[in-house]
């Protein structure tokens, strides 16, 4: 970073995460006289929404993601690292990284934004990963959409027909967003995908269990939206538990209030915790561990620091704003305006407002829910809007294309798109 | 496989390998009243021609991969297996297979094809294969992919000069097709994909060199081709090395006689060695481990038993058939077709002739040299044939699409399209 020195008379402004909020707070500075640093540990964004679709072989992993240094190459005040980040000294305004180099480098910052994501959480119990992975990043999706593909195939050479329907089962653990669009595209592939391919055993046979422990599926949306969703999900044969706490997860079995279940494959989409910010400056977080956050997006006592998306905890009148994509893109948008502004010494902006445009969750081909304000939609129509949402906000154009393309094939043969198994040791 | 001893009274054909050997064989096989059993380890196939191009970041794996069950699934007297082979016994007919479950398993066999293929060969040297991966397995390709844009990230915030230019330094050992397919790609990655990504290097004063200990580039070709494919590489900045063999490989250099040459990025495209059949059959074997086979393919005193394409040594008045694909795809037909009409106890097939359909490389953008009979090309017209010739081999329709699609896309937008680094320990 020493080429940069040159340079050193612009404020610089350190954007830690290539995500929504990242890259949106990125954007909003291209036209600022500063040094833009973006720091991510991997090299491309990744569009989440659509990992299960990865994870449940539909899309492919570089469908989804665009290089980081693609996004930016025309924002020329911008430069991106690949880094880990260690930790921040929010008094002297340095952050320290650590570069694959295995190299150790400190970063000075006039501003800084952290907006690091979240991971799965296993409340606690982290014993439980081993059994049950989650879905965040691009290798839990080809390592979750190897574990499914290869219970099929072990299956098919299985002699014993209680280990075989052991092998056919799928768990999910948590009916948020997540968990359902993943039980809808898991029982679309056993159904189409996956029905002419094997000679000893019936894919469409294979058993999938939703395990939720609150009283309802997709608990985010109104009750008659949970409702037709149950019903959407019941319709493609997804075995759906509500109120059913999971008591233990083991090695292909996890436990629910006394019943012991055996599944082969089980994956976990409970819930997230964020990514240690609040450590690293050292600041006040939630119980989850989200950084408490000013109505401007600043750490308090650092209004020169900005924590957001996943990472931090913002207080509106009536709870705090969930982890979602159009929570970290707005954020992101308005804490790029608001350094923006700064630099040109402009009157400050007032405070983050959230515009929400409204929820969505898609289970299986043609069949979505969409919730905004008043408006309650269910079916075809929501289905239609969801596609055409998921489509608009990817990063590029290439991803456009390729995502379109790819569904469009998938809508009319019925194939999934990407089902490679690659795994270095077989 | 218990599922299957109803049908045991049918002949049951195996089939080791879903390569273009493997999958011709079994698909002449479809009208046949016989259980067809392909046995491979991964779950796909793999179009080998395009894997260095998946290596240098132009294609997604998923494009160039297809899942064998799904390329037979209308065959319904097809039956796929994930499994690794352990061992043969010709005398009793069966094979020793190795399931993904962990368990062993013997399949009887009235037939066998061998079509196992071949990796890199390193000619006694498998140190070097630590500092310098060759190219034959999905795997193999997104590692490589990896340390070559990583070489990039690493360079970006290196401060020293010095260790900067080693970075940036790519050293292919090895100049038949795929060491110079891979040395025009990663040119042509540097000068156009990468171009504007960086803001510390210029990412186009990469260094390419291209090594080889034969006088000349591609050596399988006419020497006026040759001269013209040296030209080209030239052109494109590409450091050719010729007459200069490999004394040494270690962590971040190579010796050439004497001379020492630093490079981050090392990689073998020298040679390669069958997989261990002859092992398995404990029968002869030439000096790198080929099986010897009969005119019609099969191994001699096992006349029900065939070795097909990289895995065999097939004499012809000029010597050997060499390890292309166009070989192993009329080996399998013509295995296939032997195989059927032995069941239908037609008149014995005439030894096995292979048609010499030519020879293609391509360099970079617009620029490939083609051999067929007398006829020399090269240039665009030749990149058209080849790049015609490609799309249409792929094994099934929503490959082609793929590839041809993410062809159009890299073509006018001088983009690659999969430029992931995907790391589970990152």
């Amino acid at each position: 970073m020493e080429g940069r020195s040159a340079r050193r008379d612009l404020p610089r402004i350190v954007i830690v995460g290539g995500g929504f909020a990242g890259l949106a707070a990125a954007r909003k500075l291209r036209d600022a006289e500063a040094e833009i640093v973006v720091v991510d540990r991997t090299n491309h964004h990744l569009f989440q929404p659509l990992l299960y679709q990865v994870a449940t072989a539909t899309l492919a992993p570089g469908d989804i993601a665009s290089p980081i240094r693609k996004v930016l190459a025309q924002q020329k005040n911008a430069t991106v690292v690949l880094a880990d980040v260690e930790g921040v000294d929010p008094e002297n305004r340095t952050l320290a990284v650590h570069l694959p180099s295995g190299k150790r480098h400190t970063v000075s910052f006039d501003s800084l934004v952290i907006a690091t994501g979240a991971r799965h959480s296993y409340f606690g119990h982290s014993e439980y990963s081993r059994y049950a992975p989650g879905l965040k990043a691009l290798a839990d999706a080809t390592s979750i959409r190897a574990r499914v593909l290869k219970a099929f195939e072990l299956a098919e050479t299985e002699p014993d027909e209680a280990r075989r329907k052991l092998l056919l089962t799928f768990v999910l653990i948590g009916a948020g967003p997540t968990g359902v669009e993943m039980a809808g595209a898991i029982a679309e592939l056993r159904r189409y995908t996956l029905r002419h391919e094997f000679r000893n055993i019936d894919p469409t046979l294979a058993r999938i269990l939703l395990v939720e422990a609150s009283p309802r599926v997709l608990g985010s949306f109104h009750e008659t939206l949970s409702q037709k969703a149950l019903q959407r999900l019941q319709r493609l044969g997804v075995e759906v538990r509500v109120g059913n706490p999971v008591a233990d997860v083991g090695p292909e079995h996890i436990v629910l209030s006394g019943e012991t279940l055996g599944a082969h494959t089980i994956i976990w989409t409970a819930g997230v915790e964020p990514s240690p910010a609040a450590k690293w400056l050292n600041v006040e977080a939630d119980r989850s561990g989200r950084v408490r956050v000013m109505p401007d997006c600043s750490v308090p006592g650092f209004p020169n620091i900005f924590v957001l998306g996943d990472t931090a905890y913002f207080e509106t009148g009536t709870g705090p704003l969930p982890g979602v994509a159009q929570v970290a893109l707005q954020q992101g948008r308005y804490a790029g305006k608001l350094i923006y502004s700064r630099l040109l010494n402009r009157p400050a902006l007032g405070p983050f407002e959230y515009f929400d445009f409204g929820n969505m969750a898609v289970i299986g081909r043609n069949f979505a829910i969409l919730e905004r304000g008043g408006i309650r939609l269910s079916g075809y129509a929501a289905w239609l809007a969801w596609a055409f949402v998921h489509i608009a906000y990817l990063a590029d154009y290439e991803n456009r294309f390729r995502v379109l393309t790819q569904w469009a094939w998938t809508y009319f043969t019925k194939q999934g798109g990407s089902r490679l198994i690659v795994e270095p040791d077989v």
